[in-house]
């Protein structure tokens, strides 16, 4: 291909041909070309570990969990618990009580909506969140804020997608009940200062939730460190299978809030006149679990450990840095989000062009990019677009890709005009 | 085998052997003994077409679903949108759209509970409920109930384990705004009469929600014809992947009640000044879904569709009947839920021992039951007893295996008195 030899890469120290010998759908053809997946921040792709642990799991272990004195149901109970074991050192959660399993980020959020946030407010009260939230961390806001006559709060951003800190610390006012904001947007790829954001937030005695759906996939995360109440992120964007998520909270919230979904495994006792609750994190966990996908979501901790997380940053944020300077060749391309500390994901538009055109076109040269307002109205909103394309990056991406991309965008973009 | 010897069976015209060739956990031993799995009720094993479905996902089709125009997302959506197909005919429903996917049936009951039930409940209203329900088809209305001052009434069942028809049709009273009952009994097997329920609930305009989470696995279920107005099932117990289910609704209760959890996918426009909503049944599937989960489910639905859902209920039956006669035998062991109408679910007891010390036991000689209460303290408070032992039947368990059973459970009768 031309563009990959007008573009010589040096061995890279990350041996990323290993990795992608680990996933096994790289190898997929897309319309006659070899897939070239950027739409990471959707979903990953998955190792074949996951896959296998999964195909394990159903063929050699399969029972309900804490429910059975068998054989089987010690296996799959002993994986399933063991998967919140591997999740909570993953965050270095203090214990893995405070890890409550959910099925992704939403359910996890929504849970803090329903069982933290709605019994406590009332009339006059408001919780803060920012114009570059996914939906997931707006809608749940503004459900239980309209139940209870609460508002929420945007904290503006500026043109370059940075979230104007000092101004999200001024709105930390005395009605804001809950201050919440993503770890990394999921549009702009912007990382926001959490711990700036929780010391405030400490020292104003309000709680802090982050969704830290686009962080855990790249770089270590550290709930201790972070200094915040509730951290949501989701299994099937970091390598494991879809139906899968946490919820890490600080125990003392856990206590406090009243049971959300009632059904098997949450309770204590059951009784006609009235019922007592398990302990968290099984009190918010009622039902049968994704257990066959948290087994898969524990083996996707074993793949990044197996792995070095340092060495995935650096690959990805030298893959961003590639990938910007190409896409600034193209004639006509508007980039959303250029600050300094970003993950990789790369929002933009070509003038005279529709994203979704784009996309179409792309996906036919077997490139996979987004096109759409990424569940982010307000943020596109903001900056009074309908939409976006966004390419999205993971450490299995090569330089390679990059020039595919870059030589397709090229390509279609010249066919659009 | 002595037992097997001493009941020789004549050659069933289902073939069940083929059938658990099927069953890749079906071959395993445990504690050196050939896998005797009786814990079907508590989850089902899956068969090679629902792993390599889920399997075939990730290895080549794997990508977010409603969100993306390239290839891999349209597969997905296809796949994940088609299995939605599948269970709306596999129960009857009248539209695809009238089937919300959830991640089980707790999921399912609870998202009636907070988004049917409690909008309308106030002090005074009851829920109507019975006696041998799960958790999950009581803890959710006590839930709600307690926020809205509102009660749950328990209709009550007899000795036999039936409920008592009568009764809870004349507590079908004005106050009750919501009817409950299962479809079948997760501990007794018992098959309520949901028609006769439903034909009742309509004449007095009270909603009525089915438990069906132990009806699907066992018998041909026409949503329609039971005349009911909600019925929750769940994946993993019909041969599907664990954290699938669903809730179907008829349609004018979906678009009445409002959406519950927030996220991305459930809306239509995302203001900081409001938000409005994506139609049923999408306005209550907020977030990524579970997709590989119900691609496995929708081939789990085309698994019973290869075979003869006539044939499996029949052979069901028969081994009911034979794993009854035979339990018969034992002494002092005493039968919970003898009714004419059930399936193939069978509690008991063994005078003299506890039902824990029975299962262990059971497990060394390879037999998987439960001991336990089963999510359904109210029924054990009912008999008077702490705890059941459960033995719960699937179309690929055999008279074999009963007898396997039956001998063990003699031995282990014999090591404890």
């Amino acid at each position: 291909m031309s563009a990959t030899a007008a573009h010589a890469h040096p061995a890279p120290a990350f041996d990323v041909a290993r990795i992608r010998a680990d996933f096994p759908l790289l190898a997929r053809s897309v319309h006659g070309k070899p897939l070239v997946y950027l739409d990471n921040a959707n979903t990953s792709q998955k190792p074949a570990m996951v896959i296998e642990a999964v195909d394990a799991h159903y063929r050699l272990h399969n029972a309900n969990v804490s429910r059975a004195v068998h054989q089987l149901g010690e296996e799959s109970t002993l994986a399933y618990e063991g998967a919140r074991d591997k999740l909570a050192r993953f965050i270095n959660a203090s214990s893995r009580n405070e890890l409550v399993l959910t099925s992704g980020t939403t359910q996890a959020i929504n849970l803090v909506a329903y069982s933290f946030a709605l019994p406590q407010l009332k009339p006059g009260d408001a919780i803060l969140t920012t114009l570059m939230e996914h939906h997931a961390n707006i809608v749940p806001w503004q459900l239980v804020a309209q139940r209870s006559g609460a508002s929420v709060k945007f904290a503006p951003i500026d043109e370059r997608g940075e979230l104007i800190v000092e101004r999200y610390l001024d709105m930390l006012t005395p009605d804001v009940k809950l201050a919440c904001v993503a770890h990394v947007s999921n549009v702009l790829g912007t990382v926001n200062p959490v711990r700036e954001i929780a010391r405030e937030c400490t020292r104003r005695g309000i709680p802090l939730l982050v969704d830290g759906s686009q962080a855990v996939p790249h770089r270590p995360v550290d709930v201790q460190a972070l200094g915040c109440d509730f951290y949501a992120f989701t299994g099937h964007k970091m390598l494991g299978p879809t139906g899968t998520g946490a919820l890490w909270a600080r125990r003392a919230h856990l206590d406090a809030m009243p049971p959300f979904f009632g059904g098997g495994d949450m309770i204590r006792q059951v009784r006609v006149d009235g019922t007592t609750f398990a302990d968290p994190p099984h009190k918010f966990e009622a039902g049968t679990p994704n257990i066959a996908g948290f087994v898969g979501l524990g083996a996707a901790v074993d793949y990044y450990h197996s792995l070095d997380l340092a060495a995935i940053h650096a690959w990805e944020q030298e893959l961003l840095a590639y990938a910007t300077d190409r896409l600034r060749e193209v004639p006509g391309l508007r980039l959303f989000g250029e600050v300094a500390d970003k993950e990789p994901v790369i929002s933009f538009l070509i003038q005279g062009t529709q994203s979704t055109d784009l996309a179409t076109l792309l996906d036919l040269e077997g490139v996979a990019v987004r096109s759409g307002h990424h569940c982010a109205h307000p943020l596109m909103q903001h900056y009074g677009v309908p939409a976006t394309l966004r390419a999205s990056l993971a450490f299995y991406n090569t330089m390679d890709e990059v020039d595919v991309f870059v030589a397709a965008l090229q390509k279609v973009r010249r066919l659009l005009m």
